[in-house]
């Protein structure tokens, strides 16, 4: 583990929430036309999105949802029912709106990109090219990348951030990837110290012979890169991926610039996980969106303290329980600052 | 009760769901570039509608939500914490786009209508006429409604569906009127057979003294007025109010046009559970919005055989929680009809 590299090459800071500006809309919320506290879970959205936007008038809007892709060395040891060249054929349907993701941000009326984090094979035109290497190592075998390449996939979600989602109101985090649960997986029961048993799944449809091989292969990768459970660099370095790293990036630079990020399925908590690991703080700019049926979720939502907003057994990715989220964070904002007042509307509720 | 019309006086005719469409829909779904069944619920949802729509690509815009406002003449027993003019009050909000309905439609990009039904006071221009008179009867006391009136109520509600939503995707159900949910929990407790103590909450904020009143005011309401529990036109003549009338009838001219019916609380709750005793096939059309903060909901769930889509703890009626419910039901839609097929997106998923 000597070129793993220190939490420390991360330099980010992320302000702490507004508790002033929560305070304010909570009482505002008790002057809006409605009984007090009948907007329920709304009302309490709306107040945590004012404190992470350090603003009474809290908004989701713009908010841009972003999927991130790349290839896994991994899926060659047969973790997935799709072969590797679905991540390929997966990012042109995206740059072709034809995915899901597409269809929800279409649906929600948000904006969405697609970035080729290391995807092996070329991409259509509209892809966003942070394009680090094509797929990662196998890490059944050897750590799924370098120190380098971990630091700078982060580096890039970063970017990604800065350019297109700098005044963002939200950002949703998305990711593609064929053999991506193997890695999120990995990096959840080392991260929230489940065993790889606890917190691996049935993926994109696997049998549980198949199922079995993934966690046999999860643990045989953890044995084999030996990662640091306490360094999530190196964490993200021996078991993780690139597009994982870039949603790492993406977090921790929404969260220095107060934008709320929404965290989708197992992969993008995978990301959250190893964001708050390296900048604790970034556990207080989390939103969550669905209750994925992949099993490490739960244990995910648990350490990152975020809850779920529905339950409709997606297990999909892309970023699509995010994107069908971000309707709901906007309504407990719309609500909060498009309601007249009781004084405003002339009621004198007692 | 010799003044209790016959159910046979609303002349409804439903078409039974198209079980062809929902298998055309169903069988789109596995060839969609996705895992199969990784949209979860969102892949039963746009089945349901598609055999409700009778189309293989079921839309729910454009979509409606439908507000009717009454007044109650059992406000004057105390069984709510606003006075019955709040009523008026927030038909003026509603009006000038200052709701909680009105901040939730436009965040889900979705018309909405205010209808009064009757009133006590007058209305701002814009609210759509259908007013029966100044406030049901205190049913504590005497029927809410003669029976013509009843009758009336529902015919003007389908009135409504007819003039505003004829082509509609999917009609959301929403209402205002001090005390109404004292009228719902009368016809919960009726229609599904619960005693009144079990489906009577605390509305608008009531506390547990109040609360003990109000079931005293429905069970002496029960005594006095006698409904037949069999007849919901009786039923709704003794205890039930001009705005759920209304909604009665915009849920059967809606499902006799094949058009969806997102259920909201308890009031919208007490409007499905009659219209589907008046015509059960009218049960097919509904959809589920969310889990209401009151005791009534559960039962009327159940009876009517709805899901809902969230638990946000609302209870603030308005056709909120149907409002919010329309961005999920438009996300399973497009997400149907929007994405690639395999073939389309030149995927093999073998």
């Amino acid at each position: 583990m000597s070129d793993a590299p220190e939490s420390a090459e991360i330099n980010v800071s992320i302000p702490p929430l507004d508790d002033d500006a929560r305070a304010a809309a909570s009482e505002r919320q008790q002057r809006l036309t409605k009984p007090p506290g009948s907007l329920g879970r709304l009302e309490t959205m709306a107040a945590e999105i004012a404190a992470m936007q350090s603003t009474p008038e809290p908004a989701v809007d713009p908010a841009l949802v972003v999927t991130m892709a790349a290839d896994h060395g991994v899926a060659r040891e047969g973790v997935s029912a799709y072969p590797q060249s679905v991540t390929q054929a997966m990012v042109e349907t995206v740059a072709n709106d034809g995915a899901a993701v597409n269809a929800l941000a279409d649906a929600g009326d948000v904006d969405s990109l697609v970035v080729d984090m290391g995807v092996a094979g070329d991409v259509p035109p509209g892809v966003i090219d942070h394009h680090i290497a094509d797929g990662t190592a196998n890490m059944a075998a050897e750590p799924a990348m370098t120190a380098a390449q971990a630091v700078d996939s982060i580096r890039r979600g970063r970017d990604v951030v800065a350019t297109h989602a700098a005044d963002a109101g939200a950002v949703a985090l998305g990711e593609m990837g064929i053999a991506n649960t193997t890695a999120s997986a990995a990096i959840t029961a080392l991260v929230t110290d489940h065993s790889v048993e606890a917190v691996t799944g049935h993926g994109t449809g696997i049998d549980e012979e198949t199922r079995q091989q993934k966690v046999e292969t999860i643990e045989r990768a953890i044995a084999v890169t030996d990662p640091d459970p306490d360094d999530p660099l190196d964490v993200l370095r021996c078991v993780g991926g690139f597009e994982i790293g870039g949603l790492v990036g993406v977090t921790l630079e929404a969260a220095s610039r107060r934008v709320p990020v929404v965290v989708d399925g197992v992969i993008a908590g995978a990301a959250a996980l190893l964001a708050v690991e390296i900048a604790p703080r970034a556990a207080d700019y989390l939103l969550g969106s669905h209750e994925s049926v992949e099993p490490g979720h739960e244990a995910q939502l648990e350490q990152l303290s975020i809850k779920p907003c529905f339950d409709y057994g997606l297990g999909l990715g892309e970023g699509t329980g995010a994107a069908l989220a971000l309707s709901v964070y906007r309504a407990a904002c719309q609500a909060h600052t498009g309601m007249a007042t009781f004084a405003e509307a002339g009621i004198d509720p007692e």
